[in-house]
């Protein structure tokens, strides 16, 4: 019998469980903090939502997409978050600016590699009937915030804008469409693969000419400024101009690019610097998308913690030392059978007084209690023997200090805080 | 474009996803009160993981089943919590008694109904490693614990024991394995049925004498001292019998049976008497699932909150009306877009001061930015004019109270509280 998960899923230890709820809560809690709120829809999908959201290759290769025996009907389990947002709005049509959040599972059949699943949860804030500049530059604060209530230190947000990329290479280099998103995929890497590597490949992908001008492009457009000098008619620039102005972690980037085939306007990742782990968010404005689900045209803008890496990074730089390995506050034991009754009494005692306790559900010598609950990281045992139950008392043993001191139901309260 | 969720799931608005998020948060209080850790385990499996644990009629009809376009495997949507807890006990092999809870969404190809969904989600406790009776008293425990923590009123917890029902059915009445799968089913109908249409039902499936058999022990075992009169060498009734004494809510019934093939033990049910919505939880033990995975034996039992249904309960009951619509606690609004870095300044001051706050993330006039706030059922609105800028302050409009005043941004923190 296989005991793994599927092939690029994870089982959580309560460790590891409690570790990441911790981190979840504190995103929760700034995502709320700027009034954004809940929603929920299902794992599961229809096919036909998702397909034409995400292009081909996400389509054909990535979407996990299935019929079951009993029905004709293909389902698929959802991508991202967002295009079932824009299917929710659509069909619940809120008050704009609606403003919501979601903390989820999404699945990718991706060949699993470190911080890559095919089970993962995104953290989602998004904002539909999103003005700009105002709803860009609240995405980029809460991102922001976010990550700093996490720890996360150092980070850069890259930002650009997906019309720029269309003025400054598709139009003035005059590229064939199916050419572009080729050469957009290569300016993309420009980060990893360096100057002279984009470079060759451009050339082979686009002449020597061409290539060259894109390079040019790339190498002068150090800064806004800079890129006006290569566009005309640029009043979206003013967005960028302003989240770069407001934010100091935000910097211009001309070489980001983004897969998504949805995005229209601002686009952005957040990069840290140490662990070299890639971007741990990104997000960006998609005008177009709700409009195929909804009668209208609704400009929208969001973006989404990677979660999984920032998890990544917190376990890497040691951050959170301090949570906790069980909920468990303390333990209660008993020695034998008879003295159980007595030891729920005890357990229930310690719960009124707000403590999470572990009781061991069965009758254990005081060296086997003792040891079970140092294994489970708990430090305070109360332990219920014979002379314990007869005079309405309980021994409390403190594993850290190796103390002992035999204590009435009453003096609990004291003793427990 | 269709709008709707695959039919049997949900979207939870706001409104709807905050009340859940209140209830469940509420039961995991009570979870970790009692020391069970979280794990967390994916929404797929192999479907070899999953196979021959529930018996035919869920593996034919209700599991989500499938295979992907690349490649040959089979894999399922998890069925219930509990065969992936007992894979992951068998992978992660942590000591025992081994407590731990989840509380996760699960998939069954049901008819949909109310109450009755695809996708729901499963508030489970478990024990690993579970001796009798004390871990069975503690999941009893900690589930009546947890309805109580809810507010649910008038439960009762019912119980019976599957080798009493092997005892009192299968052995002395001397039914065929195939027979008696049907029996149990009509037996565990009694409340619906009568007695007199279950009397009717078994004479159609084991002929008249083996049927006034059955119905006599039915009627005659109303407690558990009246069916030991029925069976010898019952040990295994001492665990019923304590749960009976120690929980007043606890009461015998010979005609629970519970559907799932792996029950050993104790069986329990939760039923609630108003809303008439069938059971709001239950569990029981099963020593035999977990050898399926491991190598040894490990006796375990566990309970199961139908969090779906406790959640119609409380808004039937119409508890809970205090759960907000947002989580935002007041909202800030400008009036024209050169005034958007000082409103942002104002939302800053007040999320700074613990607030959640909406920012209105586009100009509008004071009737649109009310109207819009009132639509949320949010009450304190701060208003950014020309004068409130360049005087430095805001005006703070009460929009129960219809009142309003202007105040500085000192003073912010004295008027927010």
């Amino acid at each position: 019998m296989r005991l793994n998960p599927v092939k690029g899923m994870r089982d959580f230890p309560p460790e590891e469980k409690l570790l990441r709820d911790f981190i979840i809560r504190k995103i929760e809690g700034v995502f709320q903090r700027f009034g954004f709120d809940p929603i929920e829809t299902p794992c599961v999908e229809y096919w036909e939502v998702l397909r034409g959201k995400y292009g081909s290759e996400a389509e054909n290769k990535l979407i996990w997409r299935f019929k079951l025996p009993f029905s004709e009907r293909e389902y698929a389990l959802r991508y991202d978050l967002t295009v079932p947002l824009a299917r929710f709005f659509a069909r619940h049509m809120p008050q704009t600016p609606f403003k919501r959040y979601q903390i989820d599972r999404v699945y990718r059949y991706e060949d699993p590699q470190r911080g890559r699943y095919r089970e993962f949860y995104q953290c989602d804030v998004d904002i539909i009937g999103a003005e700009e500049p105002y709803a860009d530059m609240e995405v980029l604060e809460v991102i922001i915030e976010a990550l700093k209530e996490v720890g996360i230190k150092n980070f850069k947000v890259k930002v650009n804008d997906r019309r720029l990329i269309y003025d400054l290479f598709e139009r003035r280099v005059k590229l064939e469409k199916d050419a572009s998103i080729e050469v957009l995929r290569v300016i993309d890497k420009l980060d990893k693969m360096g100057i002279e590597n984009v470079e060759k490949e451009l050339k082979r992908l686009v002449g020597e000419e061409k290539a060259r001008e894109i390079v040019k492009v790339l190498e002068e457009c150090s800064s806004i400024d800079h890129a006006k000098n290569f566009v005309e008619n640029c009043n979206y620039l003013k967005t960028l101009e302003m989240c770069i102005d407001e934010f100091k972690e935000v910097v211009f980037d001309a070489s980001l690019v983004r897969g998504l085939d949805y995005y229209t306007g601002l686009i952005f990742e957040v990069v840290v610097e140490k662990p070299r782990i890639g971007s741990i968010a990104g997000g960006g404005r998609y005008d177009n998308l709700v409009e195929l689900f909804a009668k209208n045209k609704y400009r929208a803008v969001g973006g989404s913690i990677g979660i999984e890496r920032v998890i990544e990074v917190c376990k890497e730089m040691e951050m959170f030392k301090e949570v906790k390995k069980s909920v468990a506050d303390c333990g209660v034991m008993f020695l034998k059978a008879e003295l159980f009754s007595y030891a729920l009494d005890v357990a229930r005692k310690l719960r009124k007084l707000g403590k999470n306790v572990f009781l061991l559900t069965e009758p254990v010598s005081v060296v086997e209690g003792i040891k079970f609950f140092e294994k489970k990281g708990i430090r305070d045992v109360f332990i219920v023997g014979e002379r314990e139950a007869k005079e309405k008392k309980v021994t409390v043993q403190d594993l850290e200090k190796r103390e002992k001191r035999l204590v009435s139901l009453e003096e609990l309260r004291a003793q427990s805080s």
